[in-house]
């Protein structure tokens, strides 16, 4: 099976995250790329890590461009992938990494995008309960974000398990590439290395809505989420510190036992050893998911971190794990587990 | 007035700062240098920022060569402060940086640091409710920890105000510098740029119960502390996410008007401006404590954010502080609200 | 005596950092910021790290805007320095930290900055020879470019004892504020992080004929220099590694001995001691000059490497130790010798 | 094919890159894992990236241990490979990552390390003249250090086509992974974060007489190397800056032309389009190494800049590819060109 891929926005670190990895993938050929601000350019240029690529040239992002693939995958700005996704047509893949057809409450989206609701498309985390199935032979693919993905893996198995209440707090570090490559005086280098700043912060951030979509349909019932976002001086990783109160009973034993049987079969989130904590180098360029928990007794309290890494599983690995599943491929094909550590 | 200060342990991450600090303070002369694994050695071959004081050569920690100063800064390995402050007689101020004397309850000391518990010194945060007037003509210091500094002046205003519930959840992200000058594998700047990573999850860090202490006397009853600390890839800093479930009645503007209350007048901590959230660069090598304060309607819980440096309002300039109060000396002298950034 | 002082620019890095420096100038009040395309903004919100003028609201650079002080610092695009200064009018001190005036060569300038020359005025390096008496009572002074300031302290002393051959090498690695404040792509935090590259490569940096100008004439003849500028993972910081043929009879003795005269009496340039090295950290944030150098007789070159803040001792700390020069003020105040380290 | 391959210090950075490599190398299969220290421990808590390593438990480096494999890489301390590579038979390929057989002078590596020569391998450095050959069916290999690996590669074609003159000048920085995992103060990230130093002046870095003996190879005649090694505040990564006086008749032509001819097909040497400068970041984790290259005609020099990743082409990657050719794998098996960015 030869799998024909494009990248729309592939001069971005979506994009350029993407092409690494499909690059890698034994089944995929890698067609259109496209960027429109950068069209005629060579991809050398703007992303001189993708040497085999590096004299391709980045067309414009249009219905013909994209036409002629098995999949496209869409690295676009908010809203426009739906008009993208229209024109190239039912029976073609469209993995949409961008964050529009993730909310099923159009309410949320208006609120948190202030656009109109585009739809809601299968959602590309299959570790969640009834995920796999919701991707088989899906043709369109709402990639998770950054945060959610960590957050709802530390999480789902507590609220899945009913061992925790209802709020969650969660507080997050990021490296800077998931604010991405536009150029902003905040993102300066400068500004940057040796600073960590809290963004977004009173429920702000756009994902929480995400988060509490992923998190409420584990639990059954509907879960608030607490989130505060900071920027963290390093390219790559997040690190999610999750916590929620225990439920009457919880015991450090009911803790393990559930996320042990919640994950054990993931091929990519590892529950790590007792007492060994996750770090983002860990997982740095890989898909893999590096998840401890504990139940504090003093404040009564589980508490779950995740490791990821924001532009792998965080964004361009889950999509290509999705699009294994959509595919009927090898759901692991492509994709490592191993971090480009130190 | 001239006050004569040494530093005993000036080879380490503290004693340097306390030194960088102290040859900027106009009325004190630099005494005895001690450092014993160390001592014999030149401070320019161990400090070489401290330029002026390159060819200092360190001593062995002695009530000899800590005698005839006015001041005495320890910086010295948690339990063997008592015994030197035992030595240097009643009349002369001692400023220990380490943990021994900070703990009102012995049993906390013993649990979280193994020894049996020195006792307890005023405690070297003026900005608490009391705090200076504890200070004031004191012989004995007690420096609190870089964590408690950020997210007791973070959370004091909101438990002394009456806003908040008792359970305060804390998530901190820590520049290295925190960890000391001894060297560990997990420290090397190879593990530690690129990544993130937590540690002391789940009550076990040692500040815990410092934090527990603060934010109950400021409350006037028991709270608890959520205390999740991270290693952040930065050299200096802290910065803290701290929330607390807000009490029936509370608005934005309660929340805002008690935090501009409680800190208006203090010379080191700056609550920002409405929508302006903190940096640790902003903070860098300054005793200044940059805080926002936030009401989170969603979830009703108030989130409050401090930066601070580590090594400055966190240790050492702390210690400076506490130590022009209890000689009677003006409160910010020697002392900078400047941060080195970019 | 007190100086009034305007600083125009003064939301860009080069600006921020004077004003940091004039904060702490015991005989500096300061006036009137301007920044253009942030004209009425709080400076607070540009510059959050100088919290005593938070509140301070810049202002367009204007001659009225500027007018009624003793001390002007112009923080300035290249090119747009004359216009003011000329508007200022002669007895007013103007300190230019852009290039527009450090060229005596008009070709130079104008091949290196492509625009007709302005002129040259009295070059803020006081320890080249004859370097204060320029500036003794001077209005105008123009500050030495970052790069040639550390190069040129590395490499006069050989150049002025005739130690070396003309040709000298130069690899030198800055922080990323050397570039500005500007959003590029390029100085994104997610790009600089964990990265080094070159650029300028091959004698097309600006800065190559000022410090051919600085070393020519400490040799009394003309000097070629290759000058690889890279750009390094850190904020602030430039470490220049020097190096030129040794001429016939030359000695690690000759050597050191040539160094220790030329800097001996220099209040910011540290000659370190035989076999320890700078490092760009020791001197962060401060106006202090870490030199070491050394024979290699295996190659016959000396070698020189010299640690500065660019911009500090690179730029506004250059230009404050070279105000009070012009003012006949002590040359170090305010200004420090210590780096804020780690 | 199946290559069983035993790692004999497996918890270091260079151990560690090995593993990371032959996970996804399609024809090895992982036996022994030793690391004398770290007898004992499970290699998840030393290693934690290496995720499908995880529960393996290192064993003793014994002839005993590492028996039975087909290949054996040495990961160990300089001067302990030869006494294992004795005890492992003729028959097994040997790969040793330290530097006991580079040199194939005896008196340069007396000097240099002090101890005994051990003798001389093949050097696996195929890219090199006649590199290739010298490795083919080889059961003994002797990997290239770091720096000599970029230099040589960024040099050895001005050397080869007779362009430059003898002396080469080196100026390098590298990563901090370079200088391994055994903890030293000086580098703590507390130390090496915002902070470039150079460190092995003068010509006394070890790597110095294996440069030399690449270019006096490649140029037929005695070549002289000024090296200066520089920590970069990152983990990974070599910009080797490096130049050398033209030869009469040098133009920009005939530089680029004599790169293009000697790296025309090498599968892992990319000189990129004219004008591109590399950068460490674009090699992250891939055996690729980018170089330009440019003649100054200011100063008559020819300018070469390489970028690799010290410890994938600078050490493992390295060693794997010289282990794909002495084993008649293809070249490329298992190594990547893409490099982790951003």
């Amino acid at each position: 099976m030869v799998v024909r891929a494009a990248v729309a926005g592939a001069s971005g670190y979506a994009g350029g995250e993407a092409l690494r990895l499909l690059l890698a993938h034994p089944e995929v050929e890698i067609g259109t790329l496209t960027g429109n601000s950068n069209a005629g350019q060579k991809l050398g240029a703007l992303q001189p890590h993708l040497w085999p690529l590096a004299d391709r040239v980045l067309e414009e992002t249009t219905a013909k461009t994209l036409a002629g693939h098995d999949v496209v995958f869409l690295a676009l700005p908010h809203g426009q992938s739906a008009a993208v996704a229209e024109q190239l047509g039912p029976d073609v893949l469209v993995v949409d990494m961008g964050a529009d057809f993730r909310l099923k409450n159009a309410g949320d989206w208006e609120r948190f995008y202030g656009s109109p609701h585009a739809g809601t498309w299968p959602y590309g985390l299959p570790e969640l309960p009834g995920g796999r199935a919701a991707l088989e032979g899906s043709k369109r693919i709402a990639v998770p974000g950054c945060y959610p993905t960590a957050v709802s893996l530390a999480l789902f198995p507590a609220y899945a398990a009913g061992l925790v209440e209802n709020q969650a707090i969660v507080v997050a570090a990021s490296g800077t590439s998931g604010a991405g490559k536009a150029p902003k005086p905040n993102l300066l280098g400068s500004e940057v290395m040796g600073s960590m700043s809290p963004y977004g912060v009173g429920g702000g951030h756009r994902h929480t809505p995400e988060m509490i979509q992923n998190l409420s349909a584990a639990a059954g019932e509907p879960v608030t989420v607490s989130f505060t976002p900071t920027l963290a001086p390093m390219p790559r990783g997040i690190l999610a510190t999750c916590s929620a109160q225990a439920r009457p009973g919880v015991t450090a034993e009911t803790v393990r036992a559930a996320y042990e049987k919640a994950l054990a079969d993931e091929p990519f989130v590892h529950l790590l050893p007792e007492g060994q904590w996750p770090a983002t180098a860990s997982v740095q360029g890989s898909n893999a998911v590096h998840i401890q928990v504990a139940y504090d007794e003093a404040v009564d309290r589980v508490i779950a971190i995740s490791a990821i890494d924001n532009l792998t599983k965080g964004t361009a690995g889950g999509a290509v794990q999705s699009m294994n599943i959509a595919l009927g491929l090898p759901e692991e094909l492509g994709l490592s587990t191993i971090g480009v550590a130190p």
